[in-house]
């Protein structure tokens, strides 16, 4: 039990994949649902720069490319993130490790990025949402993977900047995403990727971050089942806990599902250059998936409820069969071993002890009691 | 028990209609619950060809009519399925055996398809909906059968495409499918259907889809009577299991029939040439039968739910009785048994052994006891 | 209980009406929950004759009236019914056995009454609902009656049509109605009512069919304090069926109400001549009555789940107080029944039993001990 | 029991202030929740004088007053009452009992009221509602006072009429009303009063009925608490149904409440020469209030659901208490018992009972395994 | 238990806060649900004085700035509140202590607010809420602050009035206040504070409010999670109280956040010279948190209602163990007992104890019993 209890547990959640002894996530750290407490009382834009053993590493990527190009490198300095506003085809800068406050700061100046910005994207455990900038869209969403060593759902968040020809994805830290296959499109040039804008390329990634929902979604499922046939079979306490486990999981779907639905319909209805009506088209599929998302998980959580009640009544079943199993025991030989007591007593004076027929008597009239009784059950529906 | 546990189950439905021994079809399977992870990655807009085995076999039939004209025959080649649109008449296309992706692509670029609408052809996942498009309206319905070979509801896709002068309905598979009397209607041209356009076979095609699930419906009511029947007589374990499977019935078809609400409400308001104002007013009648539909199956959701209370307190209730019994008994026979065992000892000096009335006294007593004892439980309303 | 399985019950409740032995009717059959599935495939606006058996007998009331004039007679032929849209007056055609398809169809080729209309009438199976049409407006209705025979509230649809001139109403089958009350008062000339025209009458009728339900809900009201007395003094399993009963009973009041209150809406706003700014003033009262039905019904729903509640926590607590009992009597007396055994051991060797004190010793001693435990089940306050 | 149950009660609350023994009254007269079914049948706007046993008595009782004037005094006649709309000052007419059909008729005739306005006033089962006239706006609330006499709380309609220059406040008796510091306040000329319409007048008296909610809510909420305190120390049956009770006194509370709200908005939106700005800032506050009355009688139900949970929890706990100390006792002692029964046999060959340790052996022997099943209670955690 | 039940306790939280010992606040105390009924009959607008011993210490703090220039100080006479609207600058002037009426109707009328205004600082039983004024904007907050003496929630009104160059704030009293590091911030001229306007100041304090709740709901979570650990080793009563109180602690927090969030709303939609377009980017930024606060609570909540249901369960699965070992025991030894006293009868024909193999014969039997009782009990999968 001392495992589970992360009573102190810090929030940075970069601890956790450590190769130490793994400990359960409080839900707090899956949901990041606590605005971090420290920036209490500072100025609304400030950027706190983590203390140095919590210094996550920094690594950008930048690729570009239009019809015709392709270039794909990692920056060496800020100045290679620096996109100007005339430059041909698309840029996509994929920056993992959003902790790194000096990198932010160099980076929402050159671009002329809003404060707020930038903190929002410092600050891992805001909810998913848009905000319509002047020159640029700002989306925050949520990634999950499956976490194999905690055996735990992991939930990063992914900041993304859409300008005119660039694209900025903020990650919490490197290792861990689902962007690969994209880059593969983007390289083979497969499909019309590479004729597409930058707003196609935020798509992209808004659609591999959906579909990776339905990776998650499908264990969830699998497990549901799971433990369905077994509650069906044999009712345990352990499944039970399974249950309130699995619902755990279903909510930091749904919680990253949910809001990014809203995200996801600003986007098709508002008039902005930066998205073009052929790329809405492609945003209403995102949309439709993740409605079902949003609709599979609640079927689950309704499936996990049900199941919930079906052990909750098989306990009182199997009580109530035990109970029956007792009172038949009971009613049956306690009238007979008070019978035997009695003619265990000592009294002087107890003529019946003295009669040859008493004995085989007293046994036949047992045996009449016994079934006698057995039949009264049999009238009730008790056997 | 075994049988029921279909964890590594394919996505596939066509697999179940094999005659071997039935499983019983996963809730994901039921509702198509999860859009299928494979593709996650690709392009969108592929269109994925199924494994070879599981390819299958694909039938295209085709009606063309007009007022005074009739022609039906299965078509031969791709391009027979072509229509062009100024040819008179209505020209309705059934494929059976979505699944074929060479089928799909090539209609899809005769007609000018946009690459989504094919895919979401292929991926029988889909919700209900409905998508408008320049020249032709993308409708998603839901067709539901009962399959009494594995004693489950089956559910099936069907895609509709509804153009100025033709229909194209896209079925899963071949073999089952509730337009029959609709053909019927066509051949011998009963009511008005010849005269109408393409826009009335698209009403009729969904008021025989809708039209089915009362079947369906009607058959899960009864079970529900049933249930509670037995319910009410002798509540069992069975029983709860049988509602637990019938909340999931009825939730395959309050999913198959609430996004399509939204469909038709839709198809009635939009402004589009493709559906004519007479048309209209039969969706309404298909909108009052869907609402009915819905309407219905919550109902027996309500009703499944009372029962689940009445199970569980009626189980209280034999549990309660049982105590009764079982603490009448304990109560009077443990003071008897008590007596007759003080007086089983074997210490020397016991003064009342050897008295002469002692024994009938002590059974005296110990009626006077009993009797008292039931008296109380009167009192208390035990018995 | 065979006598509540009625698996196979026809939809047409002219049948349950018969004095043979009554039958429980189905929830289906009580709220004409489903659409029967007999017509899939027909085309719409078809008329189904019913069976020669079922053939409901039909009757044709028919009272004329204008501010000085009175006529009032039962319809011969079909031709009675047809009213001249310049004919002066108001006209009310009141028509018992609306399955008489023969004459429906007549009917509606007469007046020029849109197919679906005719067939909404003759299927009894409608949501209250309303249409508006050319020359005419479309009203189903739910009247409600209890039928003291079988003890069950009886559902009929009522149709309304309103003209002009002209209302005509349509009931499932002769016998019951509550419209006498409001015939009396054309015939006395009550009130103000010949003054008024065709929508007023129409205001009547459905003014009478929810001044009904009044009455039917004032019967459940009483029945649900009943069963709340019941409860409260000795829950029993009887009370409980009782309270699922009356949840029935509620929902069929409720199902009948709800879509009523739309409609009524829907009369008061709509635009049209067929309805004055003067009658509108008396459907607002109307509708206040309708939100008071469904207001308490929804107050008496509450009611009866906090009465299961109530009847739950008394089972609960039964039990508790019988433990309680159980777990004295066995506490008490299972160490005294140890001991008396001890001493009724037959070794050779046990000092004690030749002790002359020993025997008033132990009875001391038990007594000791049974006060004992009654002094710790009063620290515990199970006694 | 049988003071409880009230099935024949007539709906006039008239009877249950009599001084005789008090009975509990129905939900259905607490909420006045059945308009009368007396009247079914008669045409709209029919007054029906109560008959005479019933008859309420009537007192009449008018204030006048301006800036500079004041006049109070009861009406002899009903002529005393009629306000020419060119006086000056501010009239208001209160008139205690409503139910005098003549009185209502006569006025009614005199103001030009519409007849269903006067019905209304008379039929004491509406629901709190606002209705706009030409010339007068009618206002529907619900007066509660806490009746100590019953133990109950008793609902009163109260009528406001609005002219321009007058107020009329139809109350259903005399004897109880929350107006008595409004008349201080116009009489001693406390704050501005004085000062203000007609409009002004009807918020004070909206205001002091919306103000006593607050008295009825506070009295409500100390129960609330006390039962809380009960349930926490000492869970029994009593308090279960006083939290049944209270959940019904919240309940008259909420509908007196919620539907006021709604007359208040509208008051406060609707652009009419009656309500002048300046008042409707005052009808903010109230609205406030209402809003504070709704969400704490929430709270207090939501209170009363936890608490309810708390009972059922603890019944199960204590069960469950009982249990284990049952399972205790009978473990140690059934196996305890069957051994001494063993030796208590009467066999001629017991080789043991011929030994001279094996009474002291077989003691010991019982001892461990008493305080070895102890030992395994402990490890099982239930001691 | 004594301590716990508050049934008279004085509306006035000022005592609370005194050395004695601590006083379980209830939960009217703690929501200030109730408007004091002590003002009923009175004017609006009336600013009733405490009554002496209650009477609060008022402190005013004023802080006057603008980009270059800093004055702080306690007024000395409330002469020294008034602004004149030409001086330049802000001026936040900082109020402990609203119970003071002298003070507000001098500051009211000086300013020219709204008696209305006035009445809800002094009653700190308001909502959160916004009023617009023609000169003023008055918005109502409620500060939560951990009260570590009394192990409780502790709830503040803040009143907020922001005019054109200044920004007056009311807290109940002195002492406990969140605003030390916005002073702070102000003195030290972090930020862009200081060439800020007085809406940017507002904006400042609703900040702090907020983020103090994020303080309170983390400790909350805290012992959600540790509640959960308890609950998922060892269900036991303590726990379900502890539950009991967490709920109530939500509810604080979420009966104080949620309004605010339309207060938030309210200010960033109105178009109004006293908040400008660049404060409302940072109210945005606060409604973020607010949403984020309110949703965390629900979760919360949702998981405190998941663990009630595991606590019921595991009772249930407890009972039901313990059950079992009851069952077992007395399903093995009473047929054991029963056959050993059978043999201690003292009957003078009984063969069988005459018989030299009668005793071991019997014993294994008995053993066999034993044996077999085991195997069916396995077999039931009771053990």
């Amino acid at each position: 039990m001392s495992e589970k209890t992360t009573k102190k547990s810090k929030t940075s959640p970069a601890k956790t994949g450590t190769k130490q002894r793994p400990k359960r996530r409080s839900i707090r750290e899956s949901l990041s649902l606590l605005y971090s407490s420290k920036k209490a009382g500072m100025p609304p834009g400030t950027l706190l720069n983590p203390s140095e053993a919590e210094k996550p590493s920094t690594k950008v990527h930048i690729i570009e490319f239009d019809e015709y190009r392709f270039a794909e490198n990692d920056a060496d300095s800020i100045n290679d993130c620096i996109v100007s506003s005339e430059k041909p085809g698309v840029t996509w800068i994929n920056i993992d490790g959003s902790g790194n406050a000096d990198l932010l700061e160099t980076l929402g100046k050159s671009y002329g990025f809003h404060p707020l910005v930038m903190e929002d994207i410092m600050d891992t455990d805001q909810r998913p949402k848009i905000e319509w900038y002047q020159n640029y869209i700002f989306i925050v969403a949520k990634m999950l993977c499956w976490n194999s060593v905690d055996a735990e759902i992991y939930r990063e968040q992914v900041g993304i900047i859409i300008g005119s020809n660039y694209v900025i994805s903020f990650q919490e830290k490197a290792g861990i995403d689902v962007f690969d296959p994209l880059r593969e499109r983007i390289r083979s040039s497969k499909g019309t990727i590479r004729k597409q804008g930058a707003d196609y390329i935020a798509y992209a990634l808004l659609d591999a971050i959906v579909d990776n929902y339905f990776t998650i979604l499908e264990s969830a499922g699998e497990k549901v089942e799971d433990v369905e046939n077994i509650l069906l079979s044999n009712p345990c306490q352990e499944a039970l806990k399974t249950i309130y486990a699995l619902k755990r999981e279903l909510l930091v779907i749904r919680k990253s599902a949910w809001p990014l639905r809203a995200v996801i319909t600003e986007m098709e209805k508002m008039e902005t250059p930066y998205i073009r009506h052929s790329t809405k088209i492609f945003l209403r599929d995102v949309y439709d998936h993740l409605f079902q998302v949003i609709e599979t998980s609640e079927i689950f959580r309704d499936m996990l409820s049900g199941m919930y009640d079906i052990y909750l009544s098989s306990i009182s079943y199997k009580t109530n069969e035990i109970m029956k199993t007792l009172a038949i025991i009971g009613t049956i030989f306690m009238p007979l071993t008070f019978l035997v007591g009695l003619y265990g007593m000592n009294f002087k004076h107890m003529p019946e002890l003295d009669l040859p027929w008493a004995y085989p008597t007293l046994l036949i009239f047992m045996v009449v009691i016994a079934i006698s009784m057995i039949g009264w059950f049999k009238v009730k529906k008790w056997i």
